[in-house]
Formats: structure tokens, C-alpha cells, sequence
């Protein structure tokens, strides 16, 4: 079968043809790719900066925002069948550890990380996986068009979803990052609240994107945008600011703009929280970390999807013109997600 | 009646013969003080650090945890009768915000201070609150046992309250600090949850005396500390970690020895929280403002008083000795909390 | 002023003239009623139904469910201004005991319930009630199209929003009875949750109505609606039955279409819950009493009505025309809620 | 090895020779029994009572509270090694369904039940299970002094846990039976509440017994418990009411003492709970459903057992004794727990 490795960092990875995986143990499932999502992870492991991080062995396949259909179950697999079609949780987990069994995948203290850690992702006609990364999806829902939901719209499902008991009628969630996190977000925020929605971009046309998505009021990061979330918000600020930059002063900026006995949910990173103790307790507020999201949280993503509440904007490409649609990414050429279909 | 007056700052408080105050509104409560803590609040307010914050006029009189007994209520007070043994919230609110409407009486938009925002304190023979500031006690417990429990060991209780969900059976709490609102925190940790409690403190005496109150480790901060609660939390760090000091790097070491999905509750202040976005979203961790506490909080520490499962240490002064309790407070002589008892 | 006084049981009430009430205490609230809601249980209190419970001194006005405009406030009313707007939650708090200081206003242990329990209500010109029952509401709100709302639709939105929790997408909410209280219990899951909504009604017309606010199924009780039910829910029942009957074998039928670890959440009453309690614990499901809301519901169900999620069906008449209101309610000829506008 | 086998209903086990298992999956856990609890659910086995539930195939292995130490574990097992203490979850779960993704075990849509279902149990010197079931012990704990915890203990544990919300100081608990479960009910109240706790029972003894574990007060009774209950609650009642019973009109009890907006909790079952739904409104209080408990329940009460907070009273027999045991439990000889040990 055909597959896209990275054999060397700083060079673009080749489809190569590589034996196709069997299924061996009772829980294993073998998944015919229908589509995979292009992320700038993808782009990071390329440049090397992952390595410290999971040190992978070279050469393996990339993707880990898959989807598809079930080829083959191992005898144990009980929660999908030949043929259905499943999205993958982007973490394959031990089932056995506290948090797996509290149901806080993310934090399983022996899960392997497909496409990323080393072991061969998604990129490629076939992907061996384990029955407990495999969510079976409504047969309505095509590979393709929910396949960049397995991570990024999974992390911004995760926070919102968090935040629900915050966000009561009345309430204000200020989202700053209009993009590919974001705009699932917002849409998220519409399916599970009656909270007040305000977005802040830098980028005119992302905001445009948004509003058709449900946000209620969108501000242009010009440099007064502070001042117009605090007139939409009675000077007050927002009960939850969901930070999807984390970085270049959003990290400041969320702070600053989540009210007394607010929260400030950091979900993108790069940046550096620095505030005063006297701040955190005169006001009561909490900064809160996010990271990627349940099995359970993509399986409800999954049925807001299938509801038609949760949409990505896509581009596809051909297996093969890999490098084309990472050229694209990394200039910035490329409007929405892309997604590589084999 | 006698009052402890501030007139000018950096000048101590004299002792004023001034009139009583008189009960005239309907929710008028006027108490014959029992007990005021002294609290190094005082002494900041004595240096002018509060001029700002609170610009109160002078003179006023002192006392924001104050017992005693009711002497006289309004006519439409329903909670407390003439006679009854009380100790008061520090904050007297509004009851008509969202936040009264919610419980949450620490974030009334319209509260006052009693005591440190100019209005007249507990410092004295008489003090007149209202009804929603005063907390009935088991006729068992006196106001010199307790008033000190109205501010430090409300925030003390607040916080180990709010924790609680996180603190199951198996899991450890971290408490950094020993001192005053540290012995409060041990003990409603023991009286509300079955974790684990470290202590970390830099005073070995501070240590003993919180092994006496169910701390189950402790740990003196002599450089090795952050090693050694690794090693009694198997190298993971702590569920929970009640940061009673927030300054001087215990807002840094309180951080890093927060376990993976932990959570660092700041309680104490002055120093400044620079954690990386990375950290926070990797381990997905939050840092937890916490700010004295409930109405209903102080109620519940009253009945953990009342049982047994509370105490204060305590070193009690005639009110004409007061400025003898702020240089033993403020030289470090007093072990224990000062009260002041008319 | 013109007043709806009822003078003696199954005796129509009849439109006299009365002094108008005087603000007198601190706390007190005049308004100029815009509009009360008629409610069936009007028509208890004049059948002397509620004499055994509340042993209301006769003549009083009737009317618990009010709006207006603020008339005249006493000294200490921080919450509401001379001309704002306002709707009245049905029940006039005390502020000081347990229940209200940790905000759930229905177990006040000292409220009174004007309108109702002899104190006098709003089908007149003015009424006199307190601080703590008025909430604010957005000016493009007007009071005859809201009334209604402060108890019926208060009831059925307090029950929505104890249930967000277990509603998370992919989930069935079942709402048995579409009538006052099931159509604002409709939008109201609608606006805060993503579930399924399924609706149950004898009555093909109040279905109807039903669908267009947001119902995704409705099922004609007509003897065969539990396979249905079930066949909607792949067999299992709903995650949660909203029971606004509670009567007439509803409070059966509803505790057998909730899931294993489900709810049965009652609301209407009249008849019996009567469940072997091995079938409690071996599906481990839940029966949850409800019982109107607290102040803070209303003000979010305000919130909800001021952004056009929530709207309710009324008819307006005269306060002259009491009795002719009165009468279409007792006969079936009122279709939505009977308003009554001075 | 030797295994108590359950050849015909109505007839007693004997005690048979049979392979011992064998690990063959990759799950798979081989535990050298230390000690199988004896439960009335083995009566009810043997009599029949589970024939149409269940309908498991003659003969099998009794025994589904169960203790020992690892032998053999299959490849993929990291949560156990070879010579680890263990207790066993009496459900085997599937770890793939929504409820075990949700950490809701006893939910799961394809668990096993051994010892009661025909697959084999624990009476035995072996049990082959899966690693889902195994809880890795503290060494200092003894399978004969926990196992019975497997399975009456941690349904105990898991209703109190429910509860904790609840269960502020200042607040009562009501439990009512005081035997095998309701002793352990007592101490994980005592472990993880501040609750004052009151148990009612109509065996002095058992009183006696629970009074040595934390109970506030004991209530004999004897017909006039119901009076005396509300005499300790200021005649409210409680705020959880824990039915260890369930029948016997202990489920009429039970509610009549649970307070306004407080709960009954039914743990204990045959009888019928019927109460008009007028009652449930009137006063929003919940009946609550409890089915054993999930793996980390287990592996918290197995966290309080180390730390000497719960405790069980227990009788050891010899496995070959297992008929000396029934006969001791069926004729009510039996004090405390039975304890089989091969």
C-alpha cells in the first residue's frame, strides 16, 4: 500500500509503497483511510521539533487526524464492525491505568500516539489501530469531511465542553483566534450554550467565517479590541475566555478580560502566563489548561456533526500531492483544513 | 463605650471612649463584642498599604474578625435573636446581585468592610452589623475561641472546599505554609476529605504543630523539599496544592509540585506566577484563585468548630492592650493568633 | 386602585376598588403591574383548594404571576430603578436563612407567595412586594409577553437547567405533556443543550406547536407512543424524562422510557411513583423532584426571552374581563396563557 | 485444584476437583485465591433466584468476592504483575462502551459476572479473570481481610461517595440497617464527611457494633425510631437518607425522614417505594438509585482499608467448610462476614 514517510527531519517526507498491516491481536482493528487531516504538527515533526519530545524512530508514516472504514476487527473487538465508519481518537490508551478508567484518556500514563511518536499514522491506505481509538460514526458522515475534527475540533470541544456549567443564559465567552480551533469552538459554544459569544482575530476574514458560525459579536484585533470587548461586556470582561493563541500577548490579553470569578482557558500555547498572586485572589479567577479531549468528548463532537451543528472548512488533496499541500500550509496559501485523501 | 481608633497612619490606634451605636434599620444587628482577632491585615492597614485600595476616612475603629453576643436586632431580622452567641462574615453584602442570588458572597458588587474600609470594626465594646453578616453558634463555643476563624479561617475552609471533588481516597494534598491559615487548611482537609496531607513549611515548630492536627507528612523547606514530596508521591506531585504563601517561590515550587490533571489553589500572595502556556495545556493543570469565603462557608466551620475537628491557637489581650499585641504581632513574639477581648 | 379580590371559595372573584399600596421599608418595591399571567391555579384557590395549605385570610387579589414597571422604591433598594422593567419571582424571600444564602430560594423558611397565600397579588393596578422578587428586564422586553413566565415558565426552565449535565450530545431528553409548561421546557433544552428532543402529548395540536420550537420528535400518546419511544432510542429509553404531567399514568410511563442510569424528573403531580426498589438499584436510575426556581433561573430565563429562544403563546384581556378569562381557562376555550393587562 | 461447584439448584455445592485455568489472552489474569467472601446473593444462587436473570449453565464455580495474588498475567497486562496482592471488581467489563469510557463500569453493555452468572468464580484456588477486574493491593493488606469489600463493601462506598456533594457539616446522614453493607456505610461517611451521622437498626448489637465505627447517634428500632430521628434534626430530617434495606418499610422510612430538598438513597431492595408525586415537588426531594460502584471506587475504599479507616468483621472457614458456612449464614449462627480460604 502506498504511504507518506518521513524518513529524515528537514525533508519532505515520500509515498512509498510498504506492506500493508494485519490485524493480530483480539483487539486490533485494521481501518481503510478515507481521508486524513494535514495539521501544522505535521510541519513541526518535519522540522525536527518533536523529536526530544517522543523521539521516534525513523523512517514512519505521518497522520494522526484519520478516518475511515473498519477492514478487519481482531476477535475481541466488540464496538464496531467490517464496514463501519469511524473517526480515530488521536491517542490509542491502555484502558487499564486511574485515568482510563475515570475516563480521562489523555492523561493514560502509557498511550502511544499514532503518526507522531513514531508509530506509523494515517497517511496511507491502511492503519492498524486498537478498538479503543475507533469512534463508529453515523453512516451520513463521510471520511473526509470530519476527519480534521479527530484532534483540532476534538481540543476545542474539550474546553468548551468544560466550561458548560460556567456559561449559563446571560453569561459572555470571549474566543480570541478565529481559525481552525476556534471556528469549531464557536460552533460548539452555540450547540451547548445560550451564552453571549464574542470573537476577536486579527484576521477580517476569519471573523466573517465565525459569524456565519454563531458568533454574536465579532472584534478586529486593532488595538482597541480590549476596550470594545469591555463596552460589549458592561466593562465587566467575560465568565470564560477561551484563548486559542496562547501566545504573541494572548495569553495577557485572556487574563485581562475574564471578570471577577471568571476563567481563563488556555488552549493554544507558545507564549508565557505572568500574573500577580494579588490578581489571582482579589479577583477569584482561575487559569485553566485544556488538552486535546476524551474518547466520549469525540463520540458527542461526532453526534453534533451528524446533527449538522458542527462543520469544518476543507480542501482536499490526493495522497500523492502530499508535499503540495504542505507547500500550501506553510505559505499560508491554504483556506481551511487541508485533507489528504488516499 | 471603649474603641480601638486608627487617627493618622504610621501612628498606633488609641483606645477612645466614643458613643455606642444604635440599631435604627430594619436588618440592624448590634453585637457586644466578645472577641476581635488582631491580624496582620492591621497592622498593613496601620502602614497605609490599604489607603489606596479602600481610601477610608479616619479616624475608624478597627476589627475584622469579631464574636460576640447579640445585644439588640431590627425589626425584620429573623436569624438571629437578642442573646445569641455569634461571630461575623467580614463582608457585610447586598443580598440582591447575581452573586448574593448565588451564595457567593465574596463577589457582592455593593459589600462593605467593616473595620478596614472605614466603617467602624469589632475592636471595641459594641459593633453594629446586619443581619446577613452574623452566623448563630452552638451556645458550646465562646467568641474568643473563635473569632479569629471569621477571615483566616474562612479562606483557609473555602479553599480545602472547594478541592474536595479532587481529593479522593489515594490521592495527596500539598499544603505550603503552616502559619495561621495553613493550621486551618490541615484541619478541614481532615475533616472533609481521606486524602493524604503534606506540609511544607520553613519552621520546624510550625510543623510539629500541624502533625498534632492530622498532617500525615511533613516536610521542612530546607532545599531538598521539592525532592522529598516526590518521593512520597511517587515522583508525581500532588493532586492538590494549597499555596498559603504565594510569594518568595512558593507560587513556583506550588506549581511544578502540582500533579499532572492537578490543580494549584492560590491562597496566599505577593509574588507572581510565570508559568509557560506549554506547561499548562501538556499537563492540562489550572492555577485556582481562591478569596476568603461563604456565608454558608463560615456556618460550616462553626459546625466543625462545635464537633471538635476545628481549633485555634490563640493568645488573648485586653482590648486596652492592644497596641502591646500589635508589637508582639509585629516582632514576631506572638505565637498563635491574638484577640482582642474587651 | 382596580384589584381582583377574591371574597369567598367557588364565588367568581370579583373588580373592586382598594387603596393603593405604600412603600414603607427599606426594601420595598411598588409596581405598576404591566401584565398577570392566569394560571390554573387560580382556579384552585377558588375552588378552596389551597385553603388547607396556606389558609389564606379572605378578601386577598389574586395574581402570582407579575410584571410591570417599578413605581417607587424604598431607601435601600440597590437592585432596580424608578421606571425599569421587571418581572416577579413568585415567591418573596427572607435572604437570611441556609437555603437563601446558598441561593436556592424555593426552601426559604420564611417566604411568602403573594397572590396565593393571602398576601396580596398583581391582577391590579399596583403591587407592593419586596427587593429580592424583582428582576430587571431588558426594555425590549414588555410585561404581557413575559407574565406568564414567572412561575409556569420559571418551573419548567429550572428543570431544563438541573438536567444540562446529563444531556450532553448524542443523548435523548423526553418531554411528556406539551403544554404551558412543555413548550417553554422545549425551547428551553433547545437553547442549552444539544440532545434529542422527543415530546409526548395526547394532544396532536399542541404537538404541532411543539415542533416549531424546536421539538426533533413528537409521538401522539395514543397507546402505542412507548414503542415508539423506544424505537427512537434504539431501545433504551431516554437519558432523562421531563414528567410535566405526573399524573393519568404519566408518572408510570415516564419512569419506564428513562435509560439505565437515567432520570425521571417530576414536575406536573397528582398521582403516585410506585417502583419496586430492585428496579431502582439494578438500572440505578433516579426520580428527581422539582419545585418552581430559584431568583437567579428567572433571571436567565429572562435572559433567554430577551435573545428570542423562549417566547410563549398568550391571550391578553382586560383585568375587568377576570372572569370571562377565568372561564375560558375552566372550559378549554383558552388556547395559550390567559394575560391579564389593567 | 479444588473449586466449590454448584451441580443442581436447591442442592448444595460440593467441592470438586477441576483444571486449573490457564491464561491464554492477552488480558488474561490468573489469581491464586487468598479468600472468597461468602454472600446471602450465594443463597439465592443455590435456591434458584438468579436462574431467570441470569440463566447461567450447570455446574459452575461459586465466589464473586474475591482476593489473592497474581500467578500469571497475558501480554498486554500493565497494571499487575506476577505476585501482586489484588482484590477483584465483581464485574469483568468490555472497556470499549460509553459507560466504561465513562469510567461507569457497573453500566457496561457486556460485562461478565463470575460466580454468579455460570462463568466461574473465585471459590477456588484459582480464578482466571481479565486485567479490567484487578485492583493491585497495598502489600500490607490481606485478601481474607478485604475480600468481602469486593463486592458489599464497594456498593456501600460508591453510595456515600455519590453523596459527598451533599453532605456539608452542619448536614445529617440517616443510615438505616446496620449489618454487613451499612458497617462499611458508616466508616467511608466518617472517612470522607463531616456529616453527623445517626444509624437506625432494630439489633442493639449491630448498633453497638457501628457506634465503634463513627456513628453520631443509634436509634433502636422499636417503633418509635421515626420520632426520635426528627427529635436529632430539629424535626426535618435528614439530609441523605442511605436505605440499606429497602424493604420491610424501611423504603417508606426512608423517605419520610429524608428532608426538604434532601434524598433518599436506595441501596437495599424488595420492597416498593410509592409516594405521591405532590410530595416529591412539594418538597424537590430525590430518590436516588445505587448499584455497586466502579474500579476506582474499589481502588479508593482499597486506599481507606490501608489506611486502617474501614474495616470489615469477618469468620474465616476452610474452602472444604463452605456447607458449615452456608448453613452458619442461612440459620443466622454466622457473626460478621464469611470467609472461605483455600
Amino acid at each position: 500500500m502506498k504511504a507518506v514517510r518521513l524518513h529524515e527531519y528537514h525533508q519532505r517526507p515520500s509515498v512509498d509503497e510498504v506492506p500493508e498491516p494485519k490485524v493480530s491481536g483480539p483487539l486490533d482493528v485494521l481501518v481503510r483511510i478515507g481521508a486524513a487531516g494535514l495539521c501544522r504538527t505535521d510541519l513541526h515533526i518535519y522540522e525536527g521539533q518533536w523529536e526530544p519530545l517522543t523521539h521516534p524512530e525513523l523512517p514512519f508514516t505521518l497522520g494522526h487526524e484519520n478516518a475511515g472504514w473498519v477492514e478487519e476487527v481482531g476477535s475481541a473487538v466488540s464496538n464496531v464492525a467490517v464496514g463501519d465508519t469511524v473517526i480515530l481518537h488521536p491517542h490509542v490508551t491502555c484502558g487499564l491505568c486511574r485515568y482510563c478508567r475515570a475516563g480521562d484518556d489523555m492523561h493514560c500514563v502509557a498511550s502511544f500516539f499514532p503518526g507522531v511518536d513514531g508509530t506509523d499514522g494515517g497517511m496511507a491506505d491502511y492503519l492498524l489501530t486498537g478498538a479503543r481509538s475507533v469512534v463508529k460514526l453515523d453512516p451520513s458522515l463521510h471520511p473526509a469531511d470530519v476527519a480534521a475534527l479527530a484532534d483540532a475540533g476534538l481540543t476545542a470541544y474539550h474546553a468548551v465542553k468544560k466550561a458548560v456549567p460556567l456559561l449559563y443564559p446571560g453569561t459572555t465567552a470571549l474566543v480570541i483566534g478565529a481559525g481552525g480551533l476556534g471556528h469549531i469552538g464557536v460552533q460548539s459554544l452555540k450547540a451547548l450554550t445560550a451564552a453571549t459569544i464574542i470573537v476577536l482575530d486579527r484576521n477580517q476574514a476569519a471573523l466573517e467565517l465565525v459569524r456565519g458560525y454563531g458568533a454574536d459579536h465579532t472584534v478586529l484585533a486593532d488595538g482597541g479590541e480590549a476596550d470594545k470587548v469591555l463596552e460589549l461586556t458592561g466593562g465587566q470582561g467575560a465568565e470564560v475566555v477561551f484563548d486559542f493563541v496562547g501566545e504573541q500577548g494572548a495569553e495577557t490579553q485572556g487574563w485581562n478580560l475574564a471578570r471577577r470569578a471568571g476563567s481563563h482557558y488556555i488552549i493554544g500555547y507558545g507564549g508565557t502566563v505572568n500574573v500577580p498572586t494579588i490578581d489571582i485572589i482579589s479577583s477569584e479567577r482561575n487559569i485553566v489548561g485544556n488538552l486535546v479531549g476524551t474518547y466520549n468528548d469525540l463520540a458527542e463532537l461526532m453526534a453534533l456533526t451528524a446533527q449538522g451543528k458542527v462543520q469544518l472548512h476543507t480542501r482536499t488533496y490526493p495522497l500523492d500531492a502530499v508535499n503540495d499541500a504542505m507547500d500550501d500550509l506553510d505559505s499560508g496559501r491554504l483556506q481551511g483544513r487541508g485533507i489528504l485523501v488516499p
